[in-house]
């Protein structure tokens, strides 16, 4: 999507060069810098470090580290010393996984002489492969959006969750495909954006990646969204989703649970935006999935920009208080409307989603 | 209630010295200082500046900030400025107004010569009143707890949402007045506290007092509560209230509809502590609650310690980004289990309202 008015990608290569380079969102939104990658090493620390995130993002990310990797050196050793030390970064994360059995089973047969080149071939595959099935997802999504704004007067207003957007995947983003598609298309819309604590994603990354692609929106916090669905502030909900089971349960950043109950409660429609890599038929409900405890700092200490330009981390709590942070919960999908997949929007259902994912669900 | 193991209120006064000592709020939890109030500007500025909040703390301060006035000059003119004076500081405080008026009629017919002793001690009858109506629903709310606790094994756990403590209050505080007294009567016990954006007062004020008088708690964003619902975690949620309706329609600190939505959803007891005073059996429901919208900045800014103990204010926001910020909701009744109140638990419906409130409810 635009960055200052120029399209732009989260990942892109200079194949010739051996250089990869992406937006370092550890610094957004208060500065936009892109870092460059020459070495699995840097790929490593830039997925540790968090510079890149969202799962299809870093599944991007380690494939280019692959090529980075082969670039150097292109011997076995090589490719299974990457794969190994960029597989370690992130250990909950599928997408890292499936992008490194991806590299290593596209380039272990080659000879050591051609894998150099392929290795970049394929990583850029694995990345267009993510702008395309997000692309789908915009498209599908974007007919649901105009058969909402069919039925209303005015503006369109969409509530969404954490950052499902393009600065989690190579572009378009899962749950902001549909909203890019719709702006970009001329549809008049507004999106509220949940500020999503504790990690602020919503504030610092979707307010973001709004902004500048030039589509209107506000910032709320994560209490006011059900006021506003009250009120008849808010005509659909739609968020991504970190993983969905068999049965349609959304697995999703903390708090996705409680705009789901609202939007129920108010008769709005709830879509949660998925693509295929996401859903996950080994497990028939939401129940069965373990929830990441992450570290109490995270919910005690933020960090942000102060008056003359400082990045200051501050402390809002007493010091002797304990916190607990649980980083997902899971929507039942008794609350979802419906799941925006890259094959189309599907009931969030065993049989619905069975009959139109045959090839995963047979797993 | 204790502040490092001292008993403590809110607001306590030296009368023969014409001095009023308040708890600076507004640096809670970083720095616990005392301020002392010497005349009706002080008491002016305390209210105004939010050195003291709390509907009904804010009630007792503006009594004594019209005591402070009669020592100074008991005469009418001085009475009727000091009564404008501390009106305009926060508009729509219903309390404020009503304390304001209490001390008015107390003092008016009386000569001039008797309006300093007398003023003195009806603003301690007001803050008496209210420590006496807080304890109440503490004792109401502990036999809830008491029977709750029978019903399971191990401790008990609470949720609660914004700040409805002793803080807010004289002493005691509403939602947390069962909690403290529970705590105090040995009923093992531990609350998760809302950090509740956008203005904290969970994280900030809550949290500390608990701390402070020993009660075991955690602090949670304000996103955790449906989760911890879902895995049993909560085994009842208790809010304070900013106004109730005749029908038992509760305006409360926005998010607090999303945990009642979440408790009723996880078959959670939900209960609103409410005084009498914040009854207001003039509006039938609480969709004729006009819902105040407050400053962007309280969403876009946050306050906090640096690791070197400096106050700091941070940007977490790109600058280009609008932000809304709607203060309060509305919880319907069919979403409360009851209300707590000085008289006793009553179910959140016009007729059990009227039944036990009927000198409020013929209004």
């Amino acid at each position: 999507m635009r960055v200052n008015g120029v399209p732009t990608r989260t990942i892109w290569a200079d194949s010739q060069a051996a250089r990869v380079f992406i937006i370092d969102q550890t610094l957004l939104p208060h500065r936009y810098e892109i870092a460059m990658l020459a070495s699995v090493a840097d790929a490593v620390r830039a997925i540790s470090d968090m510079l890149v995130r969202g799962a299809p993002l870093i599944g991007a990310a380690a494939a280019y580290g692959v090529a980075l990797a082969m670039a150097s050196d292109a011997r076995d050793d090589s490719l299974d010393s990457a794969c190994a030390r960029l597989a370690a970064t992130r250990p909950t994360a599928v997408n890292l996984r499936w992008a490194l059995g991806e590299m290593r089973a596209a380039l272990a047969a080659l000879p050591v002489s051609a894998r150099r080149d392929a290795a970049f071939d394929h990583a850029a595959r694995i990345a267009d492969e993510d702008v395309a099935r997000n692309a789908a997802i915009g498209d599908h999504g974007l007919a649901l959006l105009r058969s909402l704004a069919e039925r209303k007067a005015g503006r369109l207003n969409i509530l969404t969750h954490c950052n499902a957007g393009w600065l989690a995947t190579v572009d378009w983003g899962t749950a902001t495909a549909p909203i890019y598609k719709a702006h970009d298309s001329g549809l008049d819309l507004h999106v509220f954006v949940d500020e999503t604590r504790p990690r602020n994603q919503g504030a610092s990354l979707t307010a973001w990646e709004l902004a500048q692609h030039g589509v209107p929106h506000t910032l709320i916090v994560d209490n006011a969204g059900g006021h506003l669905m009250q009120r008849g502030g808010v005509d659909v909900v739609i968020v991504g989703a970190d993983r969905v089971t068999a049965n349609g349960d959304v697995c999703n950043k903390i708090g996705t649970y409680l705009k789901a109950l609202a939007a129920h409660d108010n008769g709005i429609p709830f879509y949660a935006a998925v693509p295929s890599p996401t859903m996950d038929f080994t497990l028939a409900s939401g129940k069965d999935i373990p929830i990441e405890e992450r570290g109490a700092r995270e919910v005690t200490h933020l960090s942000g920009e102060t008056e003359d330009g400082r990045i200051e981390t501050i402390l809002i709590a007493p010091t002797a208080t304990p916190a607990a942070n649980p980083a997902f919960d899971v929507t039942p999908a008794r609350l979802v409307t419906g799941l925006i997949t890259e094959r189309g929007v599907i009931a969030a259902e065993t049989s619905a989603l069975a009959a139109v994912f045959p090839d995963l669900a047979r797993g």
